[in-house]
């Protein structure tokens, strides 16, 4: 399969140039009435105002205007942290087995089975469903934290990265834009080998990892490198990859302190360290707003301060799921994190909704309101922006999440005149939207200029 | 306005007999497959069963069926709390004043203005929007915690039941069931007389509101009595409200335990005595499910055992804007209480996340899984009660909330086939619906046998 070629035809195929208008949108990180942008033939952003332009201008540059009307045009959306083949488990580990004490462990055991179930081909179709929802819920790209590598039994399939291949073909094929997060994962903890359902995970030695991200990387697909967790990886590979990253200018992403218990054994592993000092300590969080900790919900002061100049990936539809906690948000943002957005499991895939949890999860445990609420920033545009920018920034691609000259055109819009934002006011629309809504009145989704829904 | 008539008109007019059926649905309370029901020509279900009749019997009496397809069919969800008009302050209370410390108590502030603006033409618009849109979300019945009453400064409409006119006749042109809680009001707390925006919820007496009760009630309209809070009336008042709904056999509710500061509060007017206490010392807890307390959140474990035998209204959503709190939702369920779910505030109208919230809140209190699943009964039917049966028993009309014989035909479908819903197995459905769904699938919406939406 060659990447390049796909990539291409879906998401660069060249068009004519045009322009769009509605009557509200965010542009460049500020709500405005009657946002304008034209759009190259190759899908960027070339001018970005309020108002269309004078008649002398126009008249100048002819090009077709499309006027979304009533809608609301917002940056496409950023998913910081998926794991697509959890899709095929949506509503199926909610019963309780006898005995079961029903925590995160025990999700993980169905979590496990279906991963163990999945082959080339149904690999592809459930990424391709769940990256279809994705993008018809505003969703133009997204992280997948894919760690789903080998055969059931370990072994490599004859080209190593075969399932990497089928993530990438199913974004590809939907339209939507990858970041593929590449996990190395070697063991179940500390001295422990990987269990025989943990074995596909694993590459046989860092180094096979380090040739299949690398093949990846050749072909000219945007990589991440993702220690799975302080659990599945050691010390001295941490550095490793830490190392690699650095000189490859790659991000890296992990989970860091979903759950108490991966505190107690990191604790008790590495001389009473964090899971985030362990990172630190091996030079993962040397680059600033290179590494993203996913969860970073059990963090203490010292986390929270070592966390500061990185990104913070929050899911809290997941979170609340499995049973993981809150995400600190308002103490993350305090300090300086910058705080992206997951749909992680995909038992939900709405980051409208993991945006308004963000605040919401935070009144429920302060009894107050506002939490996220800066004076420099409307807590609106806060949220907005870890649905955008901050998951943006968190995979390396500073040049998504925005409506702004030099940006693709990666754009939704939202109906207006959905029931859930009918007679809203246009003062309280962006309000109404991340502090009340939901994917549900997404419309239009523009990839690179192309409408994908 | 003659509320029989336009009553008849829109919820019982006659139509021919027919049955319905779909590929999956919850009959009396069970999940099934090929559901089947017949609905008499007044909207009356007089035959359930799964599977569709023996050929005899079909020729025996013929009567049109509609194959609603691979929809799931459930009853009409039930609305145990909402104040419809605050609809229109949906986005508007997320920014900060100067020196604003953004509490419920401050949010109060936003939505008394928004109360102080509406006059009789008013309420009916918004109040139709909102029921219109609660209809769309597979709303079938609501409780309005209607407390909007006279004029801006107190004085009566030449009706006084001028206001109340207006939601029965929102209700009634939109085909949504409704029950109206009349909220009696009369301070602003312990011997402080109601503030100015307050005015208009206050009758001038309670006489004044039982003539208004009564002359409702004459009329055939479907009321309960709603003392608003401890703090709101004081313990005399409370006690005729209960003698009234008692002989009456009306069902009461009010808002328990919302904030911190009405414990308090209560606390100091009544020697120490919690809003559950003073409500059970009132009489008002004396008849078993006739009492509906409303959030219920910061209890201890005697107000749990005092409500055991009662109702319990979460509006998660709500509660969360608020900063309320959590619902206790476990605690109370193991009692004995009912919980049923209201949309509160309205910001959100999405009755299957407030089902879901109420779980998911649960674990993230508890760092546990499957909080609210009991041995006897699947978590997803547990929520699905919540969100049906329990609201309609809140609500005093056991008859609703569940597709049986005797039952109107008060039902939703759920199309299989949207995003959130497609590729799930069919024994994982309920679930899915349940624990990671919405509103959004919602598709028909019936009442009383008419479709209406």
């Amino acid at each position: 399969m060659s990447l390049e070629t796909t990539k291409q035809r879906q998401l660069a195929a060249p068009a004519a140039a045009r322009a769009f208008t509605a009557a509200h949108g965010v542009l460049d990180g500020a709500w405005v009435d009657a946002p304008y942008l034209e759009v190259d033939a190759a899908g960027t952003i070339v001018r970005a105002q309020t108002g269309l332009p004078s008649a002398p201008d126009r008249d100048r540059a002819p090009i077709p205007v499309h006027d979304l009307g009533r809608a609301v045009l917002l940056p496409g959306l950023i998913n910081a942290h998926s794991h697509a083949f959890q899709r095929s488990i949506r509503g199926a580990t909610h019963r309780a087995a006898a005995g079961d004490p029903s925590t995160f462990w025990s999700w993980r055991q169905a979590m496990y089975s279906a991963a163990q179930r999945l082959g080339p081909d149904g690999l592809y179709a459930v990424t391709r469903a769940c990256f279809s929802e994705m993008l018809r819920a505003g969703i133009t790209c997204v992280g997948e934290f894919h760690y789903l590598h080998h055969r059931p039994d370990g072994g490599l399939y004859d080209d190593p990265n075969e399932l990497s291949n089928q993530i990438i073909r199913a974004a590809d094929d939907v339209g939507l834009r990858l970041v593929l997060l590449e996990v190395f994962y070697q063991r179940a903890g500390d001295r422990r080998p990987p269990l025989p359902e943990q074995r596909r995970f694993c590459d046989p030695s860092l180094d096979v990892y380090l040739a299949r991200v690398d093949a990846l990387r050749a072909r000219g697909v945007d990589v991440g490198v993702a220690p799975h967790s302080v659990r599945a990886v050691a010390r001295p590979q941490l550095e490793q990859l830490a190392d690699y990253a650095a000189r490859a200018g790659l991000v890296m992403h992990a989970h860091v302190s979903e759950q108490p218990l991966e505190n107690h054994e990191c604790a008790a592993e590495h001389g009473g360290l964090t899971p985030t000092q362990v990172f630190a300590a091996s030079g993962c969080l040397d680059r600033p707003r290179s590494f993203s900790a996913v969860h970073a919900i059990h963090v203490d002061a010292a986390d929270l301060a070592l966390l500061a100049a990185q990104h913070v990936c929050a899911c809290p539809t997941t979170e609340a799921d499995l049973g993981d906690g809150i995400v600190p948000a308002a103490d993350h943002l305090t300090r300086g994190a910058r705080i992206a957005l997951g749909s992680d499991s995909n038992a939900i895939i709405d980051l409208f909704q993991e945006a308004r949890l963000l605040e919401m999860n935070e009144r429920l445990r302060s009894g107050r309101r506002l939490c996220l609420s800066a004076a420099e920033r409307p807590l609106s545009l806060t949220l907005l922006d870890a649905a955008t920018v901050a998951g943006a920034s968190a995979l390396g691609r500073a040049d998504l999440g925005k409506l702004a000259v030099g940006a693709p055109f990666d754009a939704i819009t939202l109906d207006r005149d959905h029931p859930t934002l009918a007679d809203v006011a246009s003062e309280h629309l962006l309000d109404a939207i991340m502090l009340a809504g939901s994917a549900a009145p997404v419309d239009r989704v523009y990839v690179a200029g192309h409408r994908r829904r």
